[in-house]
């Protein structure tokens, strides 16, 4: 399953899932993908009990793509060793053999792991309490936005909002990815498309990593010209809405 | 004379001062400081008639702070000849000498010349006209915001407004180095201090090189916040005035 | 099969084998290893009639490590499509259909495309005749060294030596690894470990992509001093001997 | 006076100088240029006397060139003050106030300040008795190939032997510029060349910074190819001196 589902913006309740897998006592492995969660939300896999973790550099551990993450569980482990199947992702022997002694059975990307270490080093200098008050403020932010545009947050439930990310329903008549093409003409800003089914009808604002308050309301400021200028009735501003959603709630301990 | 006056955002008519030079029939050498301004409003050493022209890398050539340039006349450099006064800054003829060749008779930062390579090929390619266009454009942007904020543009004539930066003044009572302060701490953005007589009574906003409307729409939202925040009493939002102001007015070309 | 073989520093001949499996009227796609080979020693898919060829970011295209490269023939394709297996690696529809407009299904490695454009650049304004002379040479001078050492070149037929490393075996009673370590310690040199059975019996020296004569005599130069060091009988300097071989065969047109 | 003399290769003994300033009562400040001398040798402005030194950064630092510094005692700021002559280099009041706060009357090279910030870290988690005696044993091995070539060291006196660069006196007939030609062209070596009334009779061989043994013997590998191949008979090889020099002398402490 998905911890933060970057197509919409929605969360994924890992530890309910686990719970729900050991009361039905079935034995399957849980594996999350938290590609785009981790650093940005809390993410405990020893703790929810997760076998399989992946994730990567390139969200909120700030860093260019090029390096993606296992974390796997002594079941986890033990399932891949009794398995007959022939694997190759799934073959972790040889790498965590060589771990270990700090290396790899392959050529690494070494320039990523040197960034990897001054990203972590940061995020904990920082705190994860805050990293992560960080990044809900900021989707809290957003969101404001958006209802004073009058628009809708592509993820229904609030209890599932994502702090990494923010989908935006285009309204009626509006094509999501014509909007986007004009704001990356007109401002130089590129957002993300909708994916799959949501194709044109939404496009996705992402809040996360190593941003600020004014990089977002830039963003916001793209997306609200952008609307304007392909035509959506807008019932306010949600730039404004957001300066002073920002203004009015500072982060304890900002730094 | 300074071509583009940082400190109070200013721009100066160089060709009327060389035609009153010259009316006058005076020998004197005109020297002008286009350290803020190349590169950003039209400059023109052999078109004006400037004898010692002066600029650096850190304005509008887009580079880090580490080189200036000299732009010499026949003129100045005849008078630097004949002069009896002792002289370090004056004394070109070493440096004219080893330039033919390429070389400088001091260790130069050689890092910067390559910068400096890159920077002169993306202002041609995009066309100095179409820069100092782009500059313009922002300029008016940002005045259309201190306007509908009902606040006062530092520059009191029209005529030489600076397309570089823009000194907005800050209402009674207000003490512009604590609104920088406060916006400095809470949005993690660095505006220019008032200088000389002007200290605490504004700042000042860069709109130059390597930025972009929605940087700028950033910056203003910070301006605006924390405005607020110091308790100014603001007419209106000049965020969303040069939002709409940068929507109405696309820049011809613009990359 | 592997077109230069990291691990021996030996060379195969890709065409021989096609014309082989063709000979024999046999189904069997050719699939080629160029991880290190690329860009340092001729290599021609098509013309060689290979079907997947496999390479890699770090090796003679001088960038760091983070990113690989697949070229398939129409007849790979082909038997991808038409094959029954679950497959992930081998399930090149997306990529192949994305690729089309310059995208790919999942994140690439952005940075380092920006790099490999560089790099190509540099490769082919050099020329790759030029490329490959130049590796062709440097390895022909640390086999002189090797020889004047009075030691053996792992690979024992002159027809596969490879231009871009060779291994150096040990004389009996040396241990290759205990040598790397004073080397490594003493003058901060890494060189490739034997790897298999060759694990302490050889040594690696890489002459590939950005390097030039004089890092190659500082590589030779470690190893000469660390083998002394080490206890180790050399019948001759081998540092001179190279640098004596690349005075004497300067490279035609060399940067 | 000049701490380390680039162009030559030699050290002066600046407390000697003091002392001789002192014993005849004479009231002149001394001032010192140790830009290449400083975090190569030892250097104390306070502990010798210097009234006024100036270092940069390119040199022992080994931080692109870009950025200059000055120390001055009481006595030099005292005299400034004091001098009615008109002064801009010398009028030190502005920048000694700003720099109480950490900031510049004018725009710093930021960049670098970050780089040296960075260097000196370095260079104390080294310890600079280390950095010393390391410069110092490079400098050794250095003397040691130029005196197995049978060359002579430009320096004539070794009390005051340079640890930071070393000239090479070109044997009778070999036009010493047209040696580092032809090892630039040939090594991509870039050689410092004889200055004033030592030029084309000498080069100079830097052994300072973020260098080590084997750079050297790279560097002196390209000397002794070029002369070779200038037609300078040589009496041995230096390359080889060297290389048993530094193996014969570890580093106490090594990094």
């Amino acid at each position: 399953m998905v911890h933060n589902e970057t197509s919409t913006g929605v969360t994924s309740d890992i530890a309910a899932v686990r719970r729900a897998i050991d009361a039905a006592g079935h034995p399957a492995l849980l594996m999350v993908d938290t590609i785009s969660g981790l650093a940005c939300a809390d993410y405990q896999h020893d703790g929810w009990g997760v076998d399989v973790t992946i994730s990567g550099s390139q969200k909120g551990l700030m860093l260019p793509p090029g390096i993606s993450f296992n974390a796997v569980s002594d079941k986890a482990i033990e399932a891949s060793r009794r398995a007959q199947l022939p694997k190759s992702f799934w073959a972790w022997d040889e790498i965590l053999e060589m771990n270990t002694s700090g290396y790899w059975p392959y050529t690494p990307n070494t320039n990523l792991l040197y960034g990897l270490n001054e990203a972590l080093d940061m995020l904990l200098e920082e705190g994860l309490a805050q990293v992560f008050a960080r990044h809900q403020r900021w989707a809290a932010g957003v969101r404001t936005a958006i209802e004073c545009w009058g628009l809708e947050v592509q993820c229904q439930d609030p209890s599932v909002y994502s702090p990494v990310l923010t989908g935006v329903v285009m309204p009626e008549g509006i094509d999501a990815d014509a909007v986007r093409r004009l704001i990356y003409q007109r401002f130089d800003l590129s957002l993300g498309t909708g994916l799959g089914k949501a194709r044109g009808k939404m496009f996705r604002i992402g809040h996360l990593g190593d941003c600020n308050d004014l990089t977002l309301i830039a963003t916001l400021g793209g997306c609200e010209a952008g609307l304007k200028l392909s035509g959506a009735k807008l019932e306010g501003s949600g730039v404004l809405a957001a300066l002073d959603y920002f203004a009015a709630h500072p982060l304890d301990g900002a730094r």
